[in-house]
């Protein structure tokens, strides 16, 4: 039995797994600005909890799979960087806690390698080795596999940064430090601000409210004019974040996930044709899908992981 | 002996190279436009002087490497895709030629790869297994080495298309078809463009002058307003460049090449100062120098190549 557990920005998922099967999952509800350790103590709870209720004994742990919303050493299993999420699990030792704790293994991972891992083992990238994921949600994350590789690079951030290309390069200061990336540009953080910023924003319907992606798409839809030209903006920035990983990973499938890919119906034609249109592909057409098993991906990937590493 | 080849857009460098010293090289002006067999045919007589003119017999020849201008399967040895530079060289067979001239095998590989090969066996990437490489001249190019290993990708085009990172979401139009790429907003081909589209052209005293970026960066010393407002411009949108370089394949190393590092002395600080503030480097400063011999680089790695596959 794996513990598999992916740390959010608002909710921690976390199930046990057996043999690539999900037996039981829950989310508990998380802030990245309270001290890491009081995180670590609601997840041993619902462990315990989960542990219990199905009666699983700490003998038939096999590890722990994290994944973690910031850049992550895999090696040393620590927390390297984070964007205002968790900002003091730099200092966390996951090893001893799980030694402590459980007397068993941990597999720490970036959140977004977590979930490519699980969509390119179980989900949309079955069977395909050269995969860039974009998540598109609160932030923008990503991954990539090359030749069926996770693709780390020497500080174990290659691949992970995808929300961090610079796509403005006259754009907005971004929580990174950098300027005109991909999600200071268009996320669900920025989003408030993108609506503020537009002259038409004070007379409008939705001024005052607090608006996600979903809301903005509808009000798009009905006919909504700043709620369309923000939209479209979005899009065009997304187009550009998406161009921006076939070049630079040379792809053959870009998996589209995150919170914003409910409006999925609407997102993937409008990338897929901009893709067409701009993106040098000289071998064809590159496959443009959403993630297939969302709620899943990080857990199985974390599942992965853990098995992956104990076999070798 | 190994007879080393760069195809570059107005000269070709040929060179004899033997235990990775170059015994003598040339190079022969050339035109990207006119049919690619008479570019060939050109190479042909010069490479026949240099084995003269050193007593060269062809049983001597161990192989002949190839830096070329596009993109590149360095497997089949075959032109993938060009841009704008000899076009017609698709469907020429490079394995073919070499065994029908010159009775040995030849190794073909992307330009700025061969630069990057070159610069790491034996310039300024020597004992560092993680750089990315740009190159800014007439367009912008791009190779990247991770974990002491060419990256390819699926497609042969993964770390080549650092010029085609879309840095500018509104941007023009590139001659790859991509929109506000790297080259597309500042390289050689761009430079008279984006003089012409400042409304104090007309009664500057560049008007009518046909400028290089050589020349750009002395007006600008000597107090050209317009002169420095393009350098600037130019200088920030290389600086992005770099900066998703980083991002995207976290190298320990950036080596800047190209015809423009005649200005290193004002480039090299500014990006490093641009870089400092906003590239996402948890683990410390990242170097950042120009190639040590970009007059050898491509046709040393041509040499690298070769030897190296013949090893294998």
């Amino acid at each position: 039995m794996v513990i598999a557990i992916d740390i959010g920005g608002t909710f921690v998922k976390i199930g046990l797994v057996n043999n690539a099967e999900i037996i039981v999952k829950t989310a508990i509800k998380s802030h990245p600005k309270i001290v890491f350790q009081n995180t670590i103590k609601d997840i041993e709870v619902t462990i315990n909890n989960l542990l219990k209720s199905h009666s699983v004994a700490q003998r038939d742990i096999e590890g722990i799979g994290i994944g973690f919303p910031g850049l992550v050493d895999s090696i040393k299993m620590k927390v390297l960087s984070t964007n205002k999420k968790y900002d003091d699990s730099l200092a966390f030792n996951f090893i001893d806690w799980a030694k402590e704790t459980y007397n068993t293994s941990v597999f720490l991972e970036n959140d977004a390698r977590m979930a490519l891992l699980g969509e390119w083992q179980y989900g949309a990238g079955k069977g395909i080795d050269n995969i860039a994921m974009l998540t598109f949600g609160t932030g923008v994350g990503s991954a990539t596999i090359i030749n069926g590789k996770l693709l780390i690079g020497k500080h174990f951030q290659a691949g992970n940064l995808g929300g961090h290309f610079t796509i403005n390069v006259n754009g907005a200061l971004c929580t990174c430090g950098n300027l005109g990336c991909v999600e200071a540009e268009a996320s669900t953080w920025k989003l408030g601000e993108l609506l503020k910023a537009d002259p038409r924003y004070t007379d409008s319907l939705i001024e005052g409210n607090e608006l996600d992606f979903e809301s903005l798409f509808k009000y798009a839809e009905e006919g909504g004019e700043l709620s369309l030209s923000v939209r479209n903006h979005c899009l065009e920035v997304w187009s550009a974040g998406v161009i921006n990983q076939i070049h630079a990973y040379d792809p053959e499938l870009i998996i589209l996930g995150g919170g914003v890919m409910k409006s999925a119906d609407v997102i993937i034609p409008f990338i897929k044709n901009n893709v067409k249109k701009h993106a040098w592909t000289p071998w064809g057409d590159i496959k443009i899908i959403q993630s297939k098993i969302p709620n899943r991906s990080a857990l199985l990937g974390a599942y992965y992981l853990v098995t992956k590493n104990l076999k070798n």
